[in-house]
């Protein structure tokens, strides 16, 4: 097997160009290793192909080194990932100091108040979790760590693009594919804008149903050393179990409190 | 720039052989990835070259290909991982249940103890992280989920061990290299094998300043559906305030209902 036709190394890209800086094995490589989920934690060589889009030959290529690689270990007929994995994404948690630091203070809050309480960072138009405190199950979806959501529709995601300076904020909602989650999300870009003025001059975000009906959060900033928003924490509630206003009083103050406490302790580089 | 010269795509392996089937570029890639890590959150491209093994201008190509894919970040001089890695380990850890079944088990454990909790799977001779709630740091090195220490001197890698069959032990005490980590390590193949009957008998392991002077912790096995060990759960703490008798009466009855209370639960594949 060549390596044009086994991994694509070197081959044209999809511009139809001859890549001399673009690594297509490697981003094949990792396509292999996303193709195992949750939902799919055994796979078959011919789910690999199909799931990370290759040639039976190449998926076959590319999952024996990562058996090597000992990333995934299989009997010949299944595959699934090996906690090696694990070393690819942990770095970058450790690095913000989210297990030793962050991790504690958000326990202590899910316990006094009672409810979920999470931490994300922004990247692009997403949110992504990076720590997460769950009780009871109120989404649809499940969420874990790496768990993203478009920014516009979550109260962190508000608190964090509120916390940009005006001209990346804007730049962000622009990149933004508004989209009405719910009935009731804010898909117009002037009012979630000056609903975004609003949650920077009050220093938290409440949203109400905007990415799922029935799931209320409200969401406050947390600053790195520099003084710039660097993550978000939120608590989520049900909207049938809690009213706005028991969000406000229950929630908000610990909350902001626990934000406060985070502020500079966050290590961002 | 040619592959073989850039990313080594093809080229001999380390046997001098050239590979059909082994994607060097793959390996390379995952190197660059690995390059940082706590103590190393930003890197100049000379940095990534030297920790990954590579020339810079292999390095070069490996960092332009993984921000343009969104798992790197750079001005140009340092780059960073993004919370885009996250989606490489995480799904390891979400198929096994963890962050939403044993998670909270182990929190309330940790919350009656007092004392940090864990959770770890084997991984060759190694055990591996897959779950923590810390309290205080008694460790001189920093536990994360990912981290990995020899299973012959742990509790939870003794648990996991004494799991095993037979043969599958002693094949795994033979791949270990055993060494003094302090005095009190148990190097002697015969006596560990002897010692993880024992475990295997009681149904819980005690280790006491093997793997760190100071550090005491004791283990309890999780198991599958199948009434396979698949998982270890420990309590750790430090040998300077407890006793060794306070370890048995205050720790371990919890640490037993809550592996029991886990039994059946880990979706291990």
């Amino acid at each position: 097997m060549t390596d044009a036709e086994g991994t694509g190394e070197g081959a044209a890209d999809s511009t139809g160009a001859r890549s001399e800086e673009f690594v297509q094995s490697l981003a094949r490589g990792l396509a292999v290793i996303r193709a195992f989920d949750a939902e799919h934690p055994e796979l078959s060589l011919s789910d690999v192909a199909r799931r990370a889009g290759l040639t039976r030959a190449a998926a076959r290529r590319f999952l024996r080194t990562l058996v090597t690689l000992g990333y995934v270990s299989g009997d010949g007929r299944l595959f699934r990932l090996t906690p090696r994995v694990l070393e690819l994404g942990f770095s970058y948690l450790s690095a913000l100091t989210l297990p030793e630091v962050v991790q504690p203070h958000l326990e202590a809050l899910s316990h006094e108040v009672g409810e979920s309480v999470s931490a994300a960072v922004l990247d692009g138009t997403d949110i992504v979790y990076v720590a997460r405190v769950p009780t009871r199950r109120i989404m649809s979806v499940r969420i874990t760590i790496g768990t993203r959501f478009p920014a516009y529709a979550t109260s962190m995601g508000r608190v964090l693009l509120a916390g940009m300076t005006d001209a990346a904020r804007d730049a962000v909602v622009e990149a933004s594919t508004l989209q009405p989650l719910t009935g009731r999300t804010l898909v117009d870009s002037a009012a979630l804008i000056a609903e975004l003025d609003r949650v920077r001059a009050q220093g938290w975000a409440l949203v109400d149903g905007e990415l799922e009906p029935g799931l209320r959060s409200v969401a406050a900033p947390v600053r790195g050393r520099d003084g710039a928003v660097a993550a978000a924490i939120n608590v989520s509630t049900s909207a049938t179990r809690d009213s706005v206003e028991h969000v406000f009083e229950a929630y908000l103050p610990g909350l902001r409190r626990t934000a406060a406490a985070l502020d500079g302790e966050l290590r961002l580089v």
